[in-house]
Formats: C-alpha cells, structure tokens, sequence
C-alpha cells in the first residue's frame, strides 16, 4: 500500500511557506546537476523563486511564529516530563534564528544585487529568450569547468541559507502541532471545523487507488473531496464510496 | 585549450529554431530525471515550450526549408565526385520529414489536447503556482511509479519527435553551409558583411581566458566585438587586444 500527504494551508501566510518550500527543493536538485541544460534550469528557478520572495514579506511573518513557538517551548519547559534537552536545543536553534532575522538583509537581496545574475535575470521572464546568443556571457559561464560552477551555484545557494533554516523550522513546528486521526468521507466527502490555531490541513491517504484529496476552505471551516484522476478525461470525477483516511489539522 | 562555438542567428527563423532546439535540450534533461521535484521543472519546461511554438510558423519555415535543401542535394548528385551513398540517404530523410510535415496536425496540437496537461497548464504560468495544494491532481500523479511516470513523459516527447527531427536536419543544414576560417579581431572587433544566403553566424573561440564575443547585425552586415566577462562589475568591459578565432558565416 501506498500513501501520500497531500498539505492543504488554510492561512496565506502557509501557503506562502510552501510555495518558498517547493521552489528550494526544485533549486537544490536543479543545483546538484552537472548537466548545463539543468543549470540553465537553475538560474531560472532561482528567478522564479525571487519573483516570489521579493514581493512577499516573509521575515515579519516567520519572526511571528519564531516567537510564538518559543513562548510555547517555555511554557512546554514547564511540564515535569518533558525532554529538557530536546526542548534547550530546540529553544536555541529559534534564539539564534531570530538573532540572525534582525541582522541580516532582506531575503534574496544579495541576490537581486548580484550583478552576473542581474546582466542574465530579465531574459528568463521570456520563453525560451535564454538563448546562447541572448546571454552570450551565460553561454560562457555554462563553458567553465564544473567545479567552478557549482561553486558558484553553492554561493548562490548559500545566501538563501537563512530562508531555508528558519522556514524548515516554521514549517515543522507548524506540521508538529496536529496529530493524525483517522477519519471517513462519506461518499467520498468530509467537512471539518478548523480551529482558532489551525493554518495547515494535512491528509495522509492512499495514492495506489487512483483518487486524491482537493480541499476548499478557509481558517474557519474546510471541505475536502476525493475526485478520480482521469487523466483521458479532465479531472472532474468524485468519488462516490466512503473513503477511509487520517487527518492533521496543524 | 578549452573552446567553444557561440552562434548568432541573424535571421528571425533561425532564432526560433535555436531557441526551440535549446528548451527541447532542456526538456530531454528533466525528462530522464527521476526526481519528482525535475519531473515537475519538466512540466514547466514543456508549457514554456508550447507557448513557444503556439506562436511560431516553424513548420511552414521548416518546409521551406527542406525543400531548399532537397534541391541543393539533386543539384549536388550529378556532381562525379559526391558520395552517393550518404547524398541518398540525406534525400530520404528529407522526402520523409517532408511527408510528415504534411500530414501530421501542428506541432504540440496533440500536447495541447491532453487533458490532464490542459488541467495542470495554467498554475505553471504563477511564479511558484504549481504547489501540491495548488495541483493535488499533479501530486498524485507524482507519487505513480517511476516507471510508470517515465512512460507518460516519454510519451508526452514522442509527439514532439517530428519537430524535433525536422528541426534536428534544418540546423544541420544550415550549420554545414560555412566552414571555420581563422579571423583576427582588431582591438577586440570584427566587422563582416553577410552574404546573401547568411543566416547564421557561427564563433569557434577560447572560453579559458575571460572573454566572449557578442554580435550584432542583421542579414546584411554584422559586429562581433569580444567583452570580457566580470562577473563583480556588470558586463560591459571590451577587449583591447587582437583576438584570433573562427569564424563560419552559415
């Protein structure tokens, strides 16, 4: 058997984390490639996800949750059975987080002021516009010696670093907080009543029995249908049998 | 010594096949990937590709061409001294892509009628927009089994195999039409006139000593002048020196 889980934000400011989650993960294997296509693909994956956090503002919205999950672990230090150390290390990993928020730039600045990304930058907007004689000077970096590339693609990498720590830590605190209950939808639906903390909806279900999960919703209440994938014939079909699966509200 | 052909196009036809040679390189790429994450940078790909050619003639302009060539081989096949053997096998080719143009449908019509790509298509237009709770459907899809992923994908490129054949023996053609020939650029320039059946320039130079070449021109003359690439101060430093290189005006 199977299964898979499907994440459903309830809140803009989750489904904001996600998308910067998505784009990282496709950046780092972009990034690991030694082929020149696929690092022609980087750079415009590395585009795609400054288009997205420069108009977001991710940091006042991450310090947020820095300080409500270490209001939390306080209170968690508290209670007499917990882990002390899991809970210090913890405890220290958001301190030095929020240090690191106020201190440095914007995300994606050093970035943005890059000047050989700059020079190439405008072009990717284009389909297909990243030519070799669009970006003759792309071209010629693409003909450097591997290593010297993936340096570079590393640096680049690297000064998303704090992006990438402090948003794998929102988002598992954020996971952490719902535990999986097992549920039915009836007839292949299911509607809940989503708790005042509750940002996240995540669905671990089946993914060999050709249906999966859609959820509409807000932070107030949520519907979720199974549909039928039917690749040959669009994708409207539901579900009509009761579907066993297990449920987080996070 | 490290070197490199840089091409410029210097007509509108021959920058679209370039541009469409070079997503269709990068879409092979992603496609023989078996990370989900690329396999979703695959999907991005094909839609930048379909806007592309969506907007194109090729096949019109390819068909020009082949029947250009078609006449250049009859003509060069009462010639004594040609291998008739590999000349035979060149009007075959032809006369078979030629066919094909004819009575197959658009390039990518069969791509754009695919129902799950239609469903999926739009998200990938939004700078992050292709997120599991965006396309729950495109998640499922993702969690199939490799193999079974890798057939739908390779079958998604078949219906691209004409262009890209046909494409394959435009740009041979035209690339074989020049031949190198050593050329000095004083200061860092070089000023040639285009002949009449110019359409592509092509530059075999050093890529290990920090400088590429630009071109711009048109179908009558062109300027080549060589920069040197700084990645920390912009991009706008030319050569001084004399610069020797080949040079094949296609």
């Amino acid at each position: 058997m199977s299964e898979a889980v499907f994440e459903f934000p309830l809140k803009e400011k989750v489904r904001n984390y996600l998308r910067v989650e998505q784009l990282l993960g496709q950046l780092k294997s972009s990034a690991s490639s030694e082929s020149p296509q696929l690092q022609t693909v980087f750079f415009e994956q590395l585009f795609e996800l400054l288009d997205l956090i420069e108009r977001l503002d991710l940091r006042s919205d991450m310090s947020k949750d820095l300080d409500a999950h270490e209001k939390n672990l306080v209170y968690w230090s508290q209670h007499p059975k917990i882990d002390s150390a899991a809970l210090e290390q913890a405890l220290k990993t958001i301190v030095t987080l929020k240090q690191k928020l106020k201190t440095e730039r914007r995300f994606g600045s050093a970035l943005k002021e890059d000047k050989f990304l700059n020079a190439i930058r405008q072009r990717f907007a284009i389909p297909g516009g990243a030519c070799s004689f669009d970006l003759p000077n792309l071209y010629f970096w693409l003909q450097q010696p591997l290593a010297e590339r993936q340096a570079e693609i590393n640096g680049w990498l690297q000064t998303l670093s704090l992006l990438d720590d402090t948003l794998a830590v929102s988002l598992s605190f954020i996971r952490e907080r719902g535990q999986f209950q097992t549920v039915v939808a009836q007839g292949g639906f299911y509607q809940g009543v989503a708790e005042d903390k509750n940002e996240l909806i995540r669905i671990r279900c089946k993914v060999d029995e050709g249906y999966y999960p859609t959820l509409s919703g807000n932070k107030y209440r949520y519907a979720l249908r199974f549909l039928l994938f039917s690749p040959n014939e669009g994708q409207t079909a539901s579900v009509e049998t009761d579907i066993s699966f297990r449920l987080a509200a996070c």
